[in-house]
């Protein structure tokens, strides 16, 4: 029986302790934290376990726990758990896992209304209130002692109708603009929350009624997440939005969180604006100053106002200053502006049709604003990445009057327009003939249409937090670090490897570098990270469509990564880069490969996929433009690159959502034929739903790790992906060549497969590509056979020890097997692992030495390559950089994940 | 007599040989020089001296040679040369003056044709035509060779009719756009050139007729000077605007140069873009690339590709490659962008209508771009200072057509419309009470239509080359060091000293620091100048309208420059550190002094003063705009303040003419009463021409200025500014207390000087301020005094002594003196340059004890300072400073000055 539950009796009673620590060490502050834990299999039922937390010095903390995804047998795999914000912060945490019914643990000084029209949530720390309709988000946000600081908090999206395409200034005629806002659809709130409270809004963007513009229809939907902890006032906000418009109609200008703040009541001289600077570095400064003045008010009007702290008594000051307050300017509007990577600026005005006054600027901006009062007290908002985000911007309005405002650009209206049109017009490829012609020359794989942004998206992360009093500028410095980079709590590697729940293909270092030549792959790996970090700065692969992406290929000739030549620019997950460094984080808990895979995680699950319209579900293949090339497909947004991120953050709720959502995914094949360029039958084709042809590699990859991951979180659709992805592992076992037959009929109602169409008697086909086991193959067929143990269809396994045994062994192998051979094959570094497992399952020590001459000595990277990388500066290149021109992403890719692989399954056989 | 011209017996017979070295080292290029040297009195006539030079290896070259000032006896105090481009450049020349009627040198390869329409100019490496009318200044340039790689090189301006005040969508609504170029009123050449030819071109910009857009009357009257020198194919371009619209209305959003430069019969492959990096950095591409493609066309054309060689004929590339060039998109278009002095970003697109694609850029570009090609050769253009003078840009546009472009953006459109409107809307300071008033809290002296910057005007420099074929980068970084650090010849500090003809009020360490104490002064005055060569990277005082000046007082509370504080902003040379700094470089000869110096001196003399309309002539007092303080006065603009600049580099020709235009400034007190806020007549005041109020400290010594530097240039109004410049000391001299009467009546038709209107009997007014002596009046005085020698009126010269005796006497002794004390003045640090002065007039050993006492022991800056500066950072500073809270620039002026004015005067009291 498949997914059999298991029995309470079978749990083991014993409890069971696993530490966690902070990921970059202890943080100053703890605002609330969310993190994920594997448990072995067959050890904790869920609804028979209660999971407790203390501190690494013996103290008792609630925790919030859930389950993120279940072994087969219904015990826990992966649980998400969330802690409070606390005032002490230690090194770490112990989580026990104990027998017994989760208690509904009393809300830890959280307290939530959810009445009809709006959800209040009251976390002791803050109070928030969350209307159900209209263009608000968030209605009310005060502090503990009841100040308002917050109000009205809604998106804010600007857009036009074109661009300027020239220089003349003639070029604006024409144009059309519009002011639209948030509109609610539907908000939701978890269910049990004791510890951390989520609200869920959904809606789209419309024209700003009150202010008359063009018009426009209802777009850009939005899902904002606000993420509220126990006894902490930070909200961690999670805002994602869908690019729905058309590319050469509708450019996007501004995208914002506003928030007005009000600051009625207060002294303009006890206003105070702080806005992050460099490396921890504040502005700091009052509305209307008292410091460098002619006369002095005293030195302890000038110190308060400066540290934020309320002034004296206006008649305590020299009166030189009290009597002529009117004389100063008041200074009602800030701007700071990141348009590049590397620099901002800043500026004043004292009012609307005043000049703007320059503020000395820097080069990379913290993100962080805060505006308030020193007794009506403030808020402050921080963009994660802000900089690195580019462009971006931060405005601080009307602080001279009774409301003010923070807006928070995330892409701001000082940038040029979005501009998502295709970077070519075609460039005459009207027929497949001439696409496939070029594709040869530029690689890019271009097909008019196809070229659109319509349906990626972007997620962003914002904070904010309410103050009684403006803080110290230390506080506030302390708090854009937190912005930057959230604390994360981990467990050990070696824990995570012993409970097997992330795969059994990868080891930590320490059991599989006995070795010298073990010690030599760990350097390479070492330094390909570290490369691969470097560049990012080094090419500035920053901004807001493509930071956390890197390039495809490298031009030695340029010493460029080939930004502007077709299918070698952004590399969107090709050959499966993130397995490698989400792996190579696994086994090593690094901090820097975290945030580097993190990155990774949150582009290539946004930008490189469509969320809606004809290619839902798929990911578009590597390119100059994320969204450009015309093909569209399961192998880029497979929802196997972003799991370990799932699971180890407790199961991040966007991801979690993009995972789910490709259950649909295969449906999208009735739209976009992978084939088309090349099928004979090419415009006679009409697709059948029962008999799609599906790559059983780079197409059943992905469905296959849809199934399970839907499965094993058993999410709402578990048992039609179980049922799924059973037919089609049926059905490729039976099938004469198995995996080796290349592509079949699939049925996307039922996930049955049939022989392909050229061999519809299965008398045996052969079609063996490089790339069929280059997207996650081996790892989800690992995942699923481990996952399904005994159940798992022997016919299925043997079909895929047989590819992985046949792919590396040599034509003559291959015809006595199959009656042909798989012609000429390439990337056998990268499936040298697939040999390492054929080996590990048989036990072969022969095989196993075989994987390693696959490893060492075919292609991608061999050990005499350079590993290492030159320092280039002068005329060469526009600023200095570093250079290994002996690189491909392709071969770090799978170099990555074969020498992961490989040493965890026949290390001992280097 | 004044002025008698000296006979030709008594010239010096001997010839006389003079050494001139680079200021920075011997620079890699040098494609035409200019510099200044001066002369000692009674040496050489001006039509009596050939001046000849040679390299410092002995190798005769040509020079040209002008006389840029006179002795009175009319001898030549300080001359102008010119040497062409050479191919080896010595380390330094020895310049000849020796006796013999200058012999007109035949052109050196320098061809000029002055036509009716146009000029033509022949430098045997580059021929340009200058048509005399229309829009275009430059119709052709082309190299020796014959290839034309320049054409229709225009001016083109950008503004519109408002500015989004708001971040509304809806506010760009109403706005109209203007699309303007150069329109060319006069075009001038200068005579007698032989290895140097100067073009001079006056208009304005109006709106292009061929692209309707809003109509516009003319506006923005330009000079653009065109410097070509024998056997150099570079030009350099000295461009220079006046603002003359209203802040209000007309928001300029681009300056620029633009150059078509002709591609066609050069294949797309062979054409080459060349944009400035980091660092010497270089983006070397191709419109289309035939590196990074999937196919190799052979390694030889990608080299030569790279490296901006022509190609191998395409019938020898793989013709995988040569088949398929449609398939290969090109790249129309580029624009490099700086918006901030930290941050480029770079871009290219196909073709208008298509997305650009964003090409990695980096921190700071070095302003220079190339496009061209192999065969047809091709146009490098520079702009100096470019990141420093942002926002700023480069276009490379139509590149893959027959006709290219380059623009260089003086004011990039993708920056913020320029927004000069006054920076706040007055504050209700509606009568001059009130501002009075406010004056005494942040020390702006304000007053409503006033602020305007109407008549403010910007110089920017630009470097064109026309190259045969596409240089090698290392080349082009070559000349973007050109570009940005123009190489300069100058003499030796101790031979300026030993002329005398740039004052004797300095002179060089060496011969002033024999004792620890001045040893100890020579290292304030150093950490003073890199003090605040630091702060302007530090508080990034850059930008187009404020590179070039620093700010007035430090706020110690808030840790940055009191950047918003009213009177405490933008210095506006209060208190003369331009000649603080001039004579620093003059002492030192130091390079990073010069630069410093150089870049205060253009901005002081552009945008702190009026060029046209009402307050012509008159600049503006420091604050938080340059131009926006109501104190409009001519001892901002005073010509003293450029006066070692114009001389040392052979007589700027823009600097020239600001010093003349001053001529009129007088004038402008008709129009502007500095008096009018605090006169008792005011309303019903009434000015008479012939009895102006002046001032006998600020406004005498920046009109004795004009007067002494147009007739020590024998500039066209010489006599008359003699007369004047007379006239005006008869009359302080006749006056019972000199210059301590404060102010007197002044006749702007001849200079005559009337008692004041307090005092019309001239029994004996005293009004002294600490200010009258602070904007250059001990340096024009001592300049005078030498420069007339016996001519000069001795009781004006007792005038001074007394002044400069009395104002640091003491009360009793004034009293004793004028009947009455000076009051309580202030500045002693600073006067005691004065005092040192009378003590080397009167060699009274006592006195000059007095000197070194108030330099050492009164106000200012004690020895005690702390001299040092502290490293600030973390949450105090937006990014990390460089503090020195001791500091104001007001007491850095006076300190430097009486400095250096002290030990040159009174050393050997110290
Ligand atoms: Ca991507
Ligand atoms: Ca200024």
């Amino acid at each position: 029986v498949i997914g059999r539950t298991l029995s309470t009796r079978e749990i083991n009673s014993s409890s069971e302790t696993v530490e966690v620590k902070w990921l970059e060490g202890t943080p100053a502050l703890a605002l609330g934290t969310t993190f994920g834990l594997p448990w072995p299999k067959g050890k904790h039922l869920g609804n028979q376990t209660t999971f407790l937390a203390s501190t690494d010095s013996g103290e008792d903390v609630s925790l919030q726990s859930w389950v993120t995804s279940y072994w087969a047998d219904g015990s826990v795999k992966w649980t998400g758990h969330a802690l409070g914000s606390s005032e002490s912060i230690p090194d770490g945490y112990e989580i026990r896992a104990v027998k017994g019914a989760p208690q509904r643990l009393k809300r830890q000084s959280m307290n939530v209304v959810n009445a009809d029209d709006e959800i209040i949530v009251d976390t002791g720390k803050l109070k928030a209130s969350f209307p159900k309709s209209g263009n608000v988000l968030v209605s009310s946000l005060s502090t503990s002692s009841g100040k308002v600081v917050g109000q009205n908090g809604k998106l804010v999206l600007q857009s036009q109708s074109g661009a300027a395409d020239t220089g003349d200034s003639s070029a604006k005629a024409g144009i059309d603009y519009y002011q639209l806002e948030s509109q609610i659809n539907m908000t939701t709130i978890d269910a049990g929350a004791s510890v951390r409270t989520l609200i869920t809004i959904r809606g789209d963007h419309r024209i700003v009624s009150s202010k008359p513009t063009a018009t426009h229809d209802p777009w850009v939907p939005f899902t904002v997440r606000f993420y509220l902890y126990a006894n902490s006032d930070m909200i961690r906000i999670v805002h994602t939005l869908i690019f729905d418009g058309e590319a050469d109609k509708d450019f996007i200008t501004g995208i914002g969180l506003r928030f007005d703040v009000p600051l009625e009541g207060e002294e303009l001289y006890d206003r105070h604006v702080r806005i992050a600077g460099v490396d921890g570095g504040f502005l700091s400064e009052a509305i209307q100053g008292t410091t460098g003045l002619r006369r002095d008010p005293g030195k302890a009007v000038r110190a308060a106002q400066f540290e934020g702290k309320k002034t004296p008594d206006i008649t305590t000051w020299d009166t030189r200053v009290s009597g002529r307050l009117q004389w100063i300017p008041t200074w009602n509007d800030y701007t700071l502006t990141q348009l590049s990577p590397d620099g901002f600026t800043l500026k004043k005005r004292t009012k609307a049709g005043q000049s703007w006054v320059k503020i000395p600027g820097g080069t990379r901006a913290g993100g962080l604003a805060y505006l308030g009062g020193a007794t009506t007290g403030g808020l402050a908002i921080g963009h994660r990445d802000f900089w690195k985000q580019y462009p971006t911007g931060i405005d601080i309005s009307n602080a001279a009057t009774d409301l003010g405002q923070i807006t928070i650009w995330l892409y701001s209206p000082a940038g040029e327009p979005m501009d998502l049109r295709p970077f070519h017009d075609g460039l005459g490829q009207d027929t497949y003939a001439k696409q496939l012609d070029a594709l040869e020359i530029t690689y890019e794989d271009y097909e008019e249409g196809y070229n659109t942004p319509h349906g990626i998206s972007k997620t962003s992360e914002i904070f904010i937090r309410p103050f009684d009093s403006t803080p110290s500028s230390d506080e506030l410095a302390a708090l854009t670090k937190v912005v930057n980079e959230p604390p994360v709590l981990v467990p050990d590697a070696a824990y995570i490897k012993q409970t097997e729940a992330m795969g059994t293909y990868w080891d930590v270092p320490n059991n599989t570098t006995t070795t010298q030549a073990a010690q030599t792959i760990e350097t390479h790996l070492n330094f390909l990270n570290k490369f691969y970090q470097g560049q990012i700065e080094q090419r500035r692969w920053y901004g807001f469509w493509d930071y956390g992406d890197f390039m495809h290929t490298y031009d030695t000739d340029r010493h460029v990564w080939r930004y502007d030549v077709g299918g070698y620019a952004w590399d969107n997950s090709e050959l499966s880069p993130n397995l490698f460094f989400w792996n190579y984080f696994l086994r090593t808990g690094r901090a820097d490969v975290y945030r580097f895979a993190e990155a990774h995680a949150r582009h290539t699950s946004e930008v490189d996929v469509y969320h809606l319209g004809p290619y839902n579900g798929f990911g578009t293949r590597h390119g100059v433009q994320h969204w450009a090339d015309s093909a569209k497909q399961i192998r880029v947004s497979t929802p196997l690159y972003r799991q370990v991120f799932y699971y180890v953050t407790g199961g991040d709720e966007r991801i979690g959502e993009l995972l789910h959502d490709l259950m649909d995914a295969d449906k999208t094949f009735l739209t976009v034929d992978p084939r088309r360029k090349v099928r004979q039958d090419n415009g006679t084709y009409v697709p059948d739903p029962t008999a799609i042809d599906l790559d059983l590699g780079i197409d059943f990859s992905g469905l296959a790790a849809v199934w399970l991951i839907e499965w094993e979180r058993r999410g709402p659709r578990w048992q039609e992906a179980r049922s799924k992805l059973n037919a089609t592992m049926h059905g490729i076992a039976s099938l004469k060549n198995g995996f080796a037959t290349g592509v079949a009929l699939y049925n996307i109602y039922n996930g049955e497969i049939k022989p392909p169409a050229t061999d519809p008697e299965n008398r045996g086909h052969v079609e063996v590509s490089h790339l069929s086991a280059s997207f996650g193959l081996p790892e989800i067929v690992a995942q699923i056979t481990q996952y399904m143990g005994d159940d798992l269809p022997a016919a299925f396994d043997q079909a895929w020890l047989d590819y992985c045994y046949y792919y590396g062994a040599g034509a003559a192998e291959q015809r006595a097997r199959y009656g042909s051979s798989f012609g000429n094959l390439s990337l056998k570094q990268g499936h040298s692992r697939l040999t390492a497992y054929a080996a590990k399952r048989s036990g072969n020590v022969t095989l196993a030495t075989r994987a390693w001459n696959e490893f060492l000595n075919t292609d991608g990277f061999a050990p005499t390559a350079p590993w290492a990388s030159v320092t280039l500066s002068g005329s060469r290149v526009l600023a200095p950089v570093d250079e290994a021109a002996w690189i491909s992403t392709n071969d770090v890719a799978l170099y990555g994940l074969a020498a992961i692989e490989n040493l965890a399954q026949v290390g001992s056989a280097l």
